[in-house]
């Protein structure tokens, strides 16, 4: 029996994701350490290094789990929800850990398969969401897309994800307004 | 006598920067492979594997040593400049190689010093040649910049960059255009 099999270590195993999960959650990413996770999961430190030697693989396989919270649900006007959402994404981008998992998600993306499914499925959700809710606004009068509404996630988050990621500073408002606007005709009226 | 101070040792080591540099000056990232290299530079490929296990810090090292060819040396119209200029980048972001070694740089110096140096130096660099190209733009009355120019590398570069390590899809050209139509507003008449 491998430890694969083994019951105890597959139910070790599940409490030790779920912990991680809750914590990411709760308190973001930065929880997500071995000590805080053998703490919630109810198992003994050397439990979590055994089946994760790294907290950030555990990090990226508890993230796969937890529902994308950026884009969802737009409200109107479209433009002050995509303001607020891609703000919001901006702040989460300048956390460290944030930081660690997006670029090694990116990077390890490029050898590894798995990696490359959950960063394949990380940013068709985000097109997804923002084409689908830009198509809508178009829809309803709110704005005159300037290109494909498929592009608009490199467009806006894009430049945050740069900032971020290569320059190492934060993103002001006038960076996401520049984004917003390039997206095409706001109707100023709506 | 270390192999650092070791006169043949030294000697070997440049030599293979050397020729890896002019590899990637010729037929790009691709072509910096230790066999390659190691029949450029006029040595063993045990020599080129023991300086550099790896080929990809290599790469990254001479990458170091070789001028940044991007947004160098502006012309007018400044529009159809930066054009060419994006389009080539989203181009050189197109490559396996090129994606490798950029989010490499991205992830690794977020714990490695001397990573974190060159990250900061090739994202300056980019910086200050986009913001005064535009700011020399504006004095020309080419555009009006809707935002503080030092922002405008973000903007422009961001989308091909997360295009391409997010998407992993090519660039087109209404992206490039939309970015840069976001960086104010651009007199019609020059």
């Amino acid at each position: 029996m491998t430890s694969e099999t083994d019951p105890r270590s597959v139910r070790s195993r599940e409490a030790i994701l779920n912990a991680a999960r809750e914590l990411l959650l709760e308190s973001g990413p930065t929880a997500v350490t071995h000590v805080q996770v053998a703490d919630r999961a109810g198992v003994g430190r050397a439990t979590v290094y055994r089946h994760w030697p790294q907290a950030e693989p555990l990090l990226l396989e508890a993230m796969a789990t937890v529902p994308m919270p950026f884009l969802d649900q737009p409200t109107t006007p479209t433009r002050e929800w995509l303001r607020r959402e891609l703000t919001a994404i901006a702040r989460q981008l300048e956390l460290d850990d944030v930081r660690a998992v997006s670029t090694t998600l990116a990077n390890t993306a490029l050898w590894d398969e798995n990696m490359d499914a959950r960063r394949a499925q990380f940013a068709t959700i985000l097109t997804d969401r923002l084409a689908t809710a830009l198509d809508d606004a178009q829809t309803r009068g709110e704005l005159t897309l300037a290109l494909a509404s498929r592009n608009a996630a490199a467009l806006t988050i894009g430049p945050l994800y740069y900032r971020s990621t290569i320059e190492h500073a934060p993103t002001d408002a006038t960076l996401i307004d520049a984004a917003i606007a390039a997206l095409g005709d706001w109707s100023a009226d709506r």
